[in-house]
Parts: structure tokens; sequence; C-alpha cells
């Protein structure tokens, strides 16, 4: 896609927009109000915004890319491109790195985490994205699949209807954009939390974080987490733990875990994830 | 049924019996080692245990009922009756009162948690119950709707696959035995901890305990709550939230509830209910 303007060879958001790294949980308005879409649109530098979107973990990439394209389309983004990567080697190709270095927004689409993990992880391109992430240069948004591999710990699969046991879970290596976190999504909606306590016990350093369909859990400068959306964003703390059988009983046995903190966040709210805090109350969000 | 041994007005287990309230998740053991129901005919007296069967939450309290009585005589328990209250007239008659003074353990039934307080609450027989608990003279144990009806807050139904929001769960009034929690039973089998979770938004003065099917939280002396069975236990205990929106926000909204403390116990597991603590781990259960 031909550059309209090249100022430099790092682009990045305009200065008033905060980047951020939107974790999503699944299913958001995509018809609506989009308010989450809308968010990254914003984050992403509105009218200004160059945003790609990597429909790798899809089975059927151009059809999900496409939606994502003609969603950022019509509300109004400058430029949005298809970064339709299905094999590792697009990951260093030139024409692939010009546009991660350039853009403002990245958009991982929902599908199998691990077709996702198999094609991005330890390439120039994640390591340009992880770069720009970090210098506040660009929002990366996972929603679904795109959200499970934001930890270093990912869920892989796993199942419900089960006290919380080892084997309930499939944990599997992420990309490790928010490493301390362990992301679950469609997370009420699909009853994952005694596979996510499961998950937190066989990892107790790390930060559980459940996340409902059309919800949100928006990082800002690697600390502050804001929730946006309909539903609730599950934290699973286990920085208190005092005991866990986890290591000493079998797969399929039932696990202990004594003295969890456990937060359910909805819209509006906001968590330090280095604090480990839940922040006191507000319905006042900087935009 | 007549009384073979007729000691006093007010039977009591034996001395070396330790008497317990055991609120049991459902779908327990009923074939092979049928762990919890022989706790229960331990706690009971054992050979020397007369045993009453109450079956008012089923609608087919003769087929339910006659179940258990069929297990707990072949177990060898000296006295069994089935006490087949459809009337709360019948919780005043004399005969249903005469086997309630002199029996060391009665047993809920599952069904429906609604019929079973309907007929039972404020009555001279559940008087009886409650006072001969208390003085530990007496086992009770409920299963299923059994089990819900223990604190004062009742889980009357409710739903699952949603965000936690006050309608996803219909509370009532209990029998108020162990009155500072609130009970869910056939817990992680049906995915019931977000609507444990918004019943106990709306009552942050009481205990959210969740139990697994197969699994029995036993609470001994009116403190001591120990895991027996194949699942868990969940305890949500509220005491230092420090936020919740849910008597600012509509019905279906979703809750925020900030600072819970979250415990799975399993097997062998105890927890001081007053004190609101998780004991230190052990795996030698007093019998």
């Amino acid at each position: 896609m031909l550059q309209l303007e090249v100022q430099s060879p790092e682009m990045r958001t305009p200065q008033a927009t905060k980047t951020a790294v939107m974790v999503i949980g699944g299913a958001e308005d995509k018809v609506h109000g989009r308010e989450i879409l809308h968010t990254f649109f914003c984050r992403s530098g509105s009218s200004d915004a160059h945003i790609a979107v990597i429909p790798s973990a899809s089975r059927e990439p151009a059809i999900t890319g496409g939606r994502y394209l003609s969603i950022f389309g019509e509300m109004g983004a400058k430029q949005i491109e298809l970064l339709d990567i299905r094999e590792r080697e697009q990951c260093k190709a030139a024409e692939t790195l010009a546009c991660l270095e350039t853009c403002t927004g990245v958009f991982l689409t929902g599908g199998d985490q691990l077709r996702l993990c198999a094609v991005l992880a330890d390439t120039p391109a994640m390591q340009m994205i992880r770069q720009r992430v970090k210098r506040g240069h660009l929002t990366l948004a996972g929603t679904s699949a795109g959200a499970a591999v934001m930890g270093h710990h990912m869920i892989a699969g796993g199942g419900s209807g089960e006290s919380p046991n080892r084997s309930l879970v499939d944990l599997a290596v992420g990309l490790g954009i928010i490493p301390e976190v362990i992301v679950d999504q469609h997370f009420q909606n699909r009853n994952r939390m005694a596979r996510l306590i499961s998950a937190i016990a066989a990892h107790p350093d790390r930060l559980g974080i459940g996340i409902d369909e059309d919800t949100c859990a928006m990082l800002e400068g690697n600390a502050l987490l804001q929730v946006v959306g309909k539903g609730t964003v599950t934290i699973i703390d286990p920085g208190e733990v005092s005991y866990t059988n986890q290591s000493q009983v079998e797969a399929i046995a039932p696990l202990s875990v004594h003295n969890l903190r456990l937060h359910i966040l909805s819209h509006g709210d906001r968590y330090h994830l280095q604090h480990r805090t839940v922040l006191a109350p507000t319905h006042q969000l900087p935009s």
C-alpha cells in the first residue's frame, strides 16, 4: 500500500494520543456502539491512525481481517493494511517490517492462539511490535486468541465444570507482551474461572486476568489497567497465597489454593498492575 | 417405629461421637466408597445411630428417602426413620417431634430448596432440630437442596455464563442453621462462581461457600469447617471488600467487587468460620 506521507523512518502516534495495550475478551461489538474498537481507533491516532490488522490466528484470515479493515475504514483511519502473515518467513520480509515500523495501531484477530504464536513468536516482526509498544509508539490490541497470547504463559485450551485441577488447563508459551499475566478470554461467558485458577496455581508468580466478551482490559504505560466495555474483568492475584498442593498431587486431583485475592472489575474500574491494587473508583476515565 | 431402648426424653449421640453439620454439594457417592454418607453415619453414632431422613425437598420423597434408608441400614444404623413431611402441620405432630427429640442424625435430601423451606421453616420440628444441633446432640446433613437451605440467605436459583450481576441470582430466606454463610452446591460442576459472587456482593456481611458434587463442608462446634470428599469447597470472603457498585447499578449491569478473598479447599483442608482463616494444612483429620 502506498505511503501518502513519509515523515521519518519510524512513525509514531500523534503526541496527544496515549498508546495502550488492549486485551479484549472476544465477541466485541462490531455493529452498534463499537466502544472497544472505537477506543482502539482513537488510541491509534484517530483520523491520523495507520492500522495494521494481523489475522494470523484465523482459519479465514481474509474474511476475518477484512471485517476489521472495513470497520476501521468507516471510522476514518488514514491508512489500513491487512498483514496476512501465514508463514514465519513473512515476519522478516521487508514489506512486513516497513508496515510495522510505521503503523500506529496493530490489531490481532481471534482464531487459534497456538497458530498465532507459531507464526509470530520470536520473529523480527514480533520484535518490532514489542519494542514499539514498549516505547509507547504503537497501540496493540488483541481479541480472543489475540488476547490469549499477551502473557508469557498462555492458556491454549482447557475445560470447565470441574473442580480446579492441573489437567483442566493446557498451558503453552505466549508472545509475552505483558509477561506477568495469564489471560483468559470469553471468561464468564464460558465459565472459565476454574481453569484460570488452575493455571495460576501452577504459576503463582503471575497474575490471572479473565476478560468477558465485549470487554477490554486496557493497559497504559505498562502499569495502569482500565476496564472498557460491557462485562467484567476478573483479577486473580496469588501474591498472598499461603499454601497450594499443586506440585504434590496428581494431575486430576482437586487443587487447594489458600488466600487468593479476587477482584471483579467493571467499566471504568482501574487496577495498578505493578502495585497489584485496585484504584479508588471513578466514572471519569481520561480519554 | 418402636423404640427399642428408651433412656431419656432426649437422646444424644454417644459421648465419643463429635456431632457436625454436614453441607454436601449434591451427587455424593451412594454406591462405592460412600465416604461422605459413611462420615454422616459415624457422626450420628455409628451402630448406635438413630437416623431420621427428611425427603421434603423431593418430588418423590418415598423413592428419594428410601434410597438413604437402605444405605444407612446397610451401614448398620440402630434405627432409621423416614420423616415424610409434606405439610407444615406434620411439623408439630407428636410423632414427628418424638422422632426429632430422640434421633442422633437428621439427613435432608435433595430436590427443591424452596419446597423444603416452605414446609420446615419456623415450625416446632425445625426449632427442635436447630436447638439439638446447637447443643451438639444431633448431626445434621443436607445434600444439594438440603445444603442450600443452611444459611440465613439462600440461593433459590440463578444462571451462569454471564458477568456477575444482580439478576444472575435469586435469593430467598433459608433455614438459618449456619446463618453467616450463603451456600451454593453442584458448584464447579454447574459453573456457579459468578452467581455466588453476585449473592455475596448483595450480602457482604456473609461468607460464600460453594461446594462441588461428592464433596462436603463439615462444620464442627459452630466454627471449624473441614472438607471431605472428591471435589473442592470454594470460600468467597468479602470481609475486606473495599468497594462494590452493587447498590448503585441496575439489576443486569456488571458488578464491581474489589478485594474479595478466595480460598479453594480440597479434602482435608480446614477453615475457621469465625476467624475466617484457613488452618495450616494437615492430611491427618481427627476421625
